[in-house]
């Protein structure tokens, strides 16, 4: 096979932003709507969320969480009764103030003021009022409890600075809401959920986090703790992949959310929340993505194989197709990664070395070659999408026998995903470093790194205005606090803000 | 087994509207939400409407369709482009006016003026504006047609007068977009939605339909074509199901879907859209429900099969639930309708008659009771949710050994399916008159008549003014024209409405 050129302009190491657009783009999986801060999902990225959908659905269903469905508008007094809730969301909601259109007499449309609604409503930019209401009428009694629930949603947050899959003003996602009769049970559901969002992410999306509890000051607004799992991107910045809260009985509170115990009393309700949303697209493509475009893990693949026949247009291409056709429904047949190959025989007219480059930037796991003579021949060339370049930087198609290939393509398929995986945890770990004193975390974050990847370091665990003043140093460098690992080992050292002695490790990043 | 009671307080007979609502809340499948016209579906409500979404997703992906997403919020310059859509549509949208709330100084929030948005978005009725400016975009090209798109989204019409699944303010749906060359290739589109549709409602709803086209007056706005499928409800109403629309060029006109043909020429594309909602779920409970509840069809049950063992809170339970468990997995195991059997052990504490009166309120096909003496001897005792009450007003329990029961199985659930559809279609029927002149219409649909069915008449396909007469004559009886069946044999006689030789059959029903 001839040598093949980057399929993309942006390399990675020039220009990481510019790259993540022009992967999204070439890849077609998405573009700006021409509606402020929305995106349209286009097949191919909305493929890959809806692979993401049923199995993060499998997990939810088993988990015995049922699903539901609440209202996308929100009254405006439901916010009302939730103060700190509100104070966290207030500044970025899209709020419906009328219900029909007139002709304002010069050829447009204006709010019809005779349609002003009474009480302004809000789309949902979460549903824990919503749903509140909701678990306040289902809940009377101790046998009610726990009560898990979940919903595939859209919701709106009026975001100023908007970039696709990682923060648009209306995204997709799902939200948890359970009730439960004590403190106890309420955090091992939050943690539950958290450990559910650990093994989707790293075992589908082969996307390795760090899980943890965020610090007080990034706790969603209203919740007691706050729980998430961390991703490093290719540049080195963390992503925030999910979230699992533990509210406590403040909205249980505001919503009457009450049972009645065993022994007969009135108690309210500890709650919990957790959400992924379509934001992990956006961290698969910043893990996985290449020089060359996307690389999908298999488990996530709309079409794990992709058999291109390169068609000359001939009499002769009807054996070709035949033989290709022969693969494919074999290999459909079989299964990888738990389910039924998802096999694509691509017989669109067109160049097959143009063809070849549309599926290598869509990040297709295994790409099949099949030429005349091949058909002939009884073989077939494979690519693996995970291995595109070698250090020759040449393809590295492999030619085989056709019974070669459908012997391996089971396993090769499970290969991939783990060799995502295993590469990607490799550069995350590489890209850790352990610091000992704050002037040390301003050097590892100085300008002329690039990429500087996360600081681990120990801290005392400040609260209030120390906490405040430890924030503002950080955010002066432009760096967050990501979160306290759970299986972290025991700490010995000092705080590096503070000089007390430390309490628990945190990791340090710029984040998106 | 003992005799046992009616399930619900109202019958059909005497009060469908109170029955249906008193169905929906015994079953628990939804409820009121407390924001006005937007319902609550629990979790039995959307577990069919999962089934529904799942099966009609893989209908529509046979076909070659993709589904995307588009944006919530369409800006209302979209809408102006098209005068006769929004005409249609402009009495009953959402509007968003602002983007952030402000404290109002009494301790409530209002829209702060300072964010009021330049134009406003409304909270799409419908996607046609929007997607047909992406598909301006996408379109270039003869070798880009057709483009077959959909999606699966929540939609928002303001209704004054709802109607849980029938008509809420907001709703889910499927909307199928699709772009072609011509004007045979888009009705060609247009009318296979429509066959999906009509396979789909009658395979897995077991609800028999009426495929025709819609009169002029009831198109979709702006649309050239408005074809439905048209169920009959045990009130003798009839709901309309589905719809499918030939758009012609003007919303390709509207928003600038042109492609280069094969010769060089710049052409717009004739359009089609079609759509199904969460009102599938209505009319699956006015076709099949009975006085004791909903039964739902096996295809979209969450559970197909509930066991219930009759548990007395003593040692000798593990030994029946460990029976009971022994059948469930063999069922798990098992297929009917093409796909694994969904199967409960409801093991939950409480008196077995009171479970059993819930799973037959919520419809599930078919129920195992099982007692000890049962697990001793390797009996089982299994109700046909569909067959609830003989002549005798008993319940039919049919007792058998085991291994009879699970032989069975496979083929009873096969049986409830197709036996709600010949029992839906028989009542279907028989409650369609042939009526010759308007005088016996009117006599037909008399106040004196509870449920007086469908008419079915001839009619010479009036237009404008004359079809407007026809309108209003029927609208002072309440009725409506359904639709033109398209299968229908040539008609001979007059039109009922002019006199005029016919040229065609059309069904007058009341409707939801």
């Amino acid at each position: 096979m001839s040598a093949i050129r980057h399929a993309l302009t942006t390399k990675r190491e020039d220009d990481f932003a510019q790259w993540y657009q022009e992967v999204i783009s070439e890849a077609e999986m998405a573009e700006e709507s021409g509606v402020r801060g929305c995106m349209v999902i286009k097949p191919w990225g909305y493929g890959i969320w809806e692979r993401i959908q049923r199995l993060m659905d499998d997990r939810i269903k088993a988990a015995g969480v049922q699903n539901c469905y609440f209202p996308l508008f929100i009254p405006l007094s439901y916010f009302a009764k939730e103060a700190e809730h509100v104070e966290g969301f207030a500044k970025e909601m899209a709020v419906v103030t009328h219900h029909r259109l007139i002709a304002d007499g010069q050829g447009g449309l204006v709010p019809d003021p005779e349609a002003k609604l009474e009480e302004p409503l809000i789309v949902r930019p979460t549903s824990e009022t919503v749903i509140g209401a909701a678990m306040a009428r289902w809940v009377q009694s101790w046998r009610d409890l726990p009560l898990l629930t979940n919903q595939w949603a859209n919701v709106v947050r009026w975001e100023m600075r908007t970039r696709m899959f990682l923060r648009t003003s209306e995204f997709l996602w799902q939200e948890g809401h359970t009730a439960h009769a004590d403190r106890e049970d309420a955090v091992e559901e939050t943690l539950r959920a958290l450990e559910m969002y650990r093994d989707f992410v790293e075992t589908e999306l082969a996307m390795p986090v760090i899980t943890g509890e965020k610090p007080e000051n990034e706790r969603f607004p209203g919740a007691v703790a706050t729980y998430s799992i961390e991703a490093m991107m290719q540049d080195g910045k963390a992503l925030q992949a999910g979230t699992s809260h533990y509210l406590g009985t403040g909205f249980a509170h505001a919503a009457g959310i009450q049972y009645q115990d065993a022994e007969g009393t009135q108690q309210y309700c500890h709650t919990t929340s957790w959400g992924t949303s379509t934001r992990m697209v956006g961290g698969m493509i910043m893990t996985h993505g290449d020089d060359d475009g996307l690389r999908v893990p298999p488990a996530v693949a709309p079409h794990q194989i992709v058999i291109l026949p390169m068609l000359r247009d001939k009499p002769e291409d009807e054996e070709l197709l035949a033989y290709c056709e022969e693969i494919r429904k074999e290999l459909a047949g079989m299964s990888a990664l738990g389910e039924r190959i998802r096999v694509l025989l691509d017989k669109r007219p067109g160049k097959a070395t143009q063809k070849r480059w549309t599926w290598v930037k869509k990040g297709v796991p295994l790409i099949l070659e099949i030429g005349g003579r091949d058909a002939a021949s009884g073989q077939v060339s494979m690519l693996r999408r995970d291995k595109l370049w070698n250090d020759a930087a040449k393809a590295n198609f492999v030619g085989m026998p056709k019974e070669d290939f459908l012997a391996l393509a089971e396993a090769e398929l499970d290969n991939i995903q783990s060799a995502l995986f295993v590469e990607a945890k490799k550069k995350r770990d590489e890209n850790i470093t352990r610091v000992s004193t704050f002037a040390e975390v301003a050097a590892f974050f100085s300008e002329d790194k690039r990429y500087p990847g996360w600081a681990e370091v120990e801290w005392a665990r400040p609260t209030g205005d120390e906490l405040e003043d430890v924030v503002q140093q950080l955010k002066a460098l432009k760096l967050t606090i990501r979160n306290t690992p759970l299986d972290a080992e025991p700490v010995s050292g000092a705080c590096i803000f503070t000089g007390k002695p430390a309490v628990e490790k945190i990791y340090i990043a710029r984040a998106y």
